[in-house]
Parts: structure tokens; sequence; C-alpha cells
């Protein structure tokens, strides 16, 4: 489908350089575009296994928390215990809302003794934030950072950024960030990104260098071969790596999207504590899960509801045909107890039937 | 630009029926798939300006408050004064934070005594709404009310309207909703739409009757050469329709945007109104105005800068080829003294300088 360009929807700073590697499909995100593929879907996914890709993810925004009460401001609003965070170090958390509704799963990075960086999947964070902060009349400013995520990624992309940066990145830990700066441009350098395959962020410090970036990272990686690419559905369901507002909806709670361990219940309170105690002591309902198909089904543009006999008993939210499993694979939000690992369901998609089988998460 | 379908972008009730009449372009708004064209533009316009024409706007998501503090959340919420709204009477309102910054400008309903829906441009006011209700533990449910507006719109959409639900209906007033039912569908009916060409919003309460509306209106509508059509670019441009988020940035406030008269100082509070009071009194800094090209500068994708004497004063926001005017014409958001209708400046767009000159809005 024909996706019109507008005002309302944001290229990004690293737009013309996508356009020039030949950019031919996108999302929106963050009413920014995310460039997925450029064409050629096979080699995209073999760089990123094998070799290293760059991707323009400043769809990222990150969301800053500035000023004397930032600190206390991130933990209201995080699930995670932020009390020993550094400078420079990421924790990925889950955000929910007073009734413990999921509302995002950032990364939040503690990047200056008063500043907190919110790295947000697809929401308005930015307004949330503005609502808590105000109406508790906190001492902080929250903005949008104007910080451009550029990610490298790939079992190579440590030898690329090593040969942009120096080698002293091979010693940055997961989720740590550190300062950097090449040909003038400032930045963040950090472990991290949204595969399993290893991999770098640069956050961008400065919107109008974006393609000089770019360039230098292609230069840097033309020894090994490195090529754009996307977030990689193929790799990240296989890694059972969650898509907030893929595989959740309005009313899902971070235990049933499998970020139970993100929740620290017993630290310090956070919004929406109170209701998530209730819910672990009810215990889970329904869980996002592995499913396995029989044959292939095809491309699935929207959830397809999982019967079991005869009744609803959940969705298939993301299909793709995967070459480790060898077959197409998903992830599915399945009720219990027909979420428990080798349990036969069905699916119904536009084209027909389809027999699946709930498997663990992840895939490999 | 090809835009890849995934679950995080829903389809709407509506999506079998345009998929079948041939949607060709569309964007995402409120993270819903909107159909724009159907792949003959001209046409698309004639009906809208002399005909009639059916929208899917079922990504005009509906805010739910529901509960004995609804009226106060949604008054809290709204920059019009509601204390007289009646039930089933609209009203179009902007949204702001407390620091006076534009965060929506939607139609708020009083769709009963105690509910009231919101209808949304393309921003995440669930999610805003719920924490202000939540942080001022007021009594009111916030829900998305799975209400899915089908507009028809076009001079001879009253006709179609009243062939399909009675004459009955010519007597709706602007901006006020009936309920209504055919065919067992239920729905309200208003007298509203985003074009100046007169017609209706029909907004469904049912999602699972989708295409048989969709068919009943195209049925009834056949005499009157009914077709296809979105939200049209040209049409709004020359009637002066904000866009939100199109022409606006996060920080601008409803005064610059030309909504200054749906802003009710002098009412009951709502949030924001200290920082408005301010910004009045310190006076408009810029604004929206139209621009008239000289020449045909091409498809505008991202805000272009405006500049006068090698100044950046502003940037042009939209910029359409308008049949009425005989000229391309945009919308532009242009610093004081520049800002004033008659003034000569330049933009620049990646193919090159334009000479433009600041007019009124409307343009028609």
């Amino acid at each position: 489908m024909e996706l019109v360009e507008t005002s309302r929807i944001m290229w990004t700073p690293f737009h013309e350089s996508t356009l020039a590697a030949g950019v031919t499909a996108v999302t929106v995100y963050n009413h920014t575009m995310l460039p997925l593929s450029y064409g050629d879907p096979e080699a995209e996914y073999r760089r990123l296994t094998e070799g290293v890709a760059i991707w323009d993810v400043a769809c990222q925004r990150q969301v800053q928390l500035a000023g004397p009460d930032a600190g206390d401001l991130a933990q209201i609003l995080c699930t995670r215990d932020l009390s020993q965070a550094r400078v420079g170090q990421g924790k990925y958390t889950a955000m929910v809302d007073h009734q413990g509704r999921l509302i995002n799963d950032p990364l939040v990075l503690r990047a200056d003794d008063d500043v907190w960086w919110l790295s947000l999947a697809d929401g308005d964070m930015l307004q949330w934030c503005r609502a808590i902060a105000s109406e508790r009349q906190m001492s902080v400013e929250v903005s949008d950072a104007n910080v451009a995520p550029l990610a490298v990624q790939g079992p190579l992309a440590e030898d690329v950024v090593a040969a942009l940066l120096g080698d002293w990145i091979r010693e940055i830990k997961f989720f740590n960030y550190h300062r950097a700066e090449v040909d003038g441009i400032p930045m963040r350098v950090g472990r991290a990104g949204w595969s399993k395959q290893g991999g770098f962020e640069l956050y961008l410090e400065d919107a109008t260098r974006g393609n000089d970036l770019w360039d230098l990272v292609m230069a840097a990686g033309e020894p090994f071969e490195i090529g754009p690419g996307g977030p990689n559905a193929i790799e990240r369901v296989q890694s059972g790596l969650l898509s907030y507002r893929t595989e959740t909806t309005d009313d899902t709670d971070p235990f049933e999207a499998g970020l139970g361990k993100y929740v620290d219940l017993e630290a310090s309170d956070f919004i929406g504590r109170d209701a998530l105690i209730e819910k672990r002591e009810r215990g889970l309902q329904r869980s996002l899960v592995g499913v396995v198909f029989d044959e292939h089904p095809g491309v699935l543009k929207n959830p397809w509801p999982v019967m079991a006999t005869g009744q609803v008993v959940g969705s298939v939210r993301v299909v793709v045909v995967s070459p480790k499993v060898g077959r197409s694979i998903g992830m599915a939000m399945i009720d219990v107890p027909h979420n428990v690992p080798g349990t036969d369901l069905v699916t119904s998609s536009p084209n027909g039937e389809w027999s699946i089988t709930v498997a663990a998460l992840p895939f490999v």
C-alpha cells in the first residue's frame, strides 16, 4: 500500500542517506518514518545474522527528563528499580499506567546526573510524562531530546564501530552508553539494539549531521560488507523480542507480555505498582507465546483469531517464515490453559484455517 | 513509498470495503490506516466539491469519558466552555498541556448525560486523559469507545444521508449528533466532517457491521453518483482547515494555529489556562497563514524553511495545486512581522528556491 508523505510524518536526520541507499518499504513509528527494507529481504536478513547492517532507527524518539526531580520522575514512570543506575547505564523497562496496563517498553538511560532519556517504542509518551510531571508539580523539564539513534547490528557490528570510534568500544557493556565524537559529530555509543545478533546504537546528538554519520559508518563498514536494513521481523520473532502494539493491545499487562522480569514490585514506588501487585496475586490469565504452523499461511496484516474447540482463545499477532526453524512461526497472545507449549490450536486467516502448535519463546 | 502492513497499525471496520473499492494510497493516523486515495485524485476532488464522497475516517478514534466526573474531566481537558453543552451537542476544541502547548484539536461531544467523546486528531490522548483522571482521582472511566466514524461529504451528502436514514436528518444542526439505526446497525449521525463542502459523519457503534454500513451508504448514494475518497488536502488547504501535526509542532499554541476563537479563557478552568493567559498577554510571535506560489514547486514531503533577507522566519508545512486559486498554494507558520498578508518571502525546497506571497486563510 502506498504511503502518502506529509509534514505530519517526519523523516529522520538520515533521510537522504536512506533514499540514496534505495529504501523501498517503511513503517510509521512515533510519527516518524522507519525504513524497513531496501528491496532485498534475503540479503538484509543474512547481513544481520552473519555480517553487519546499518539501520535508521531515529524513530526511537528520546524523551528527556532533566532537572532536580528527573531521577524521581524516571522511577515513578518505570517498573524497574533505578536507584542504583549510574550515568551511562541503561535498563530495559516497562511503563504502565495507574491500572497496570502496558503503555510502553523503553530503554531508560541515565544520560547525566540529572538527565534521563526514555528510548521509546511507538507511543506518545512525551505527553504522558509531561502530564505526570506537571500534575505532581515536579521540578523537571520534559522534552524531546532530538537525539537520533542509528543502529549497527550483526556479529561484525563491533568491528565496524571499533573501526569508526576505536577499540575502546569493545569494552562497552550491554545497555551501557558512552560519549563519543567523530569528525566533530557528538553522540553516545551504546551496546544495544533491537536484535539478538549483537550490535551498537549510535545516539546522534547533532541532527544536522545525520548523513555525515551514515557515510562514516558505511566507510568504516566497507571492509565488512556492511549494508542497509531495518528492524527485522524474522530475526526478532525467532529471538522472541516483543514489539509493543504489534503483540499488545490497550489492556495488556507486562506479565502477559513476557516482561515480568523487568517489573521490580519490591523496589521503590512507581505508577501502577498496586495494580500489578493485584494482577500478580490473581495470576496470569493469558500470555505471549510462540506458535509454529504446519503449513505456510501467507502474510499476516492484522491479527488472526485463535480457536480451541470452537471458542476464541487468543490471536496470532505476527507471522514470519523462519530460516532457523524451517517453518512459518509467529507470536500469539493465548488464554490459559491453551498457552502451554505443545498445545495444538487452530487459527483462521482471510485465506483459510491453519493448524498451529504453541511453542516457548525464544524459538532459537 | 511502500507501507509494510502489520498488527501494530490497525485496519478499520470498513477495511474490506475500502480494499474492494480499490484504495491505492493511505496514511497512518492514530496507529490506524486512513485511506486517502482510490487512484483518481481529480474525480475524488470533484466528488467532494460538486457531488458526494464516502470516507473511511475510523482513525478519528473516540476517547470516551464515562462516569460521574466525566463532565468535569472534559472541561479540564478542553479549552472550550462546555458548561452549556446538551446531550448530542459537539464542539470543536483545542486541548493544551499545562504549558499551553497544543496537544490535539478534537470535536468534543456530550454523547450522554455522563458520557463524553473526544474525536481525536493524530495523538495518543487516551493516555493523556487517563493520566489526568488518575492523578486527580476522578470518578470516571477513560476508554477507547470503539466507535468508527464514516464520513459522507460534499454538497449532495445530505440527500444521501436522508435517503439512508430519513428526511429528519435535514434538520440536524452543525456539530450535533443524533442516535440512528439502519438494518439493526447502531450509530450516531452528526452534521460534521473535515471539509467545508458540507456533510455528515456516521459514528458506527457496532464495529462488526462496518462493511454493511458502507454498502448501505453506497446503495443510498448510487443515484447521486457517490464514490470513495478521503480527507482531501487540496480542499482543506483552500478552506484553511488545520491539520494537527502537519502545520503544528511540539511547541505550537492554539493562538498561533488559528484556534484562538476556540479558547474560552474567561470560562471555567482547564489545564493550561494560566499559560494561555500569559501567551495572550505577551502577544502573537508567529501564526499560521496561507502562502501563494509564483510557480509550481512540486510535492512537499517535509517542511520547507521560509526566508526573509537571509533569515529563517518560518516553514511551509503543506503545498497543493489549487483549482480554485489557479496556483500552487500552501499553509505556513511564519514569524511576525512577516506573517502579514501581501508579504513577499522565499522558501527553499529540495528542488530550488520559490517566491511566495503571504495570504489570509481561508483562501476561498
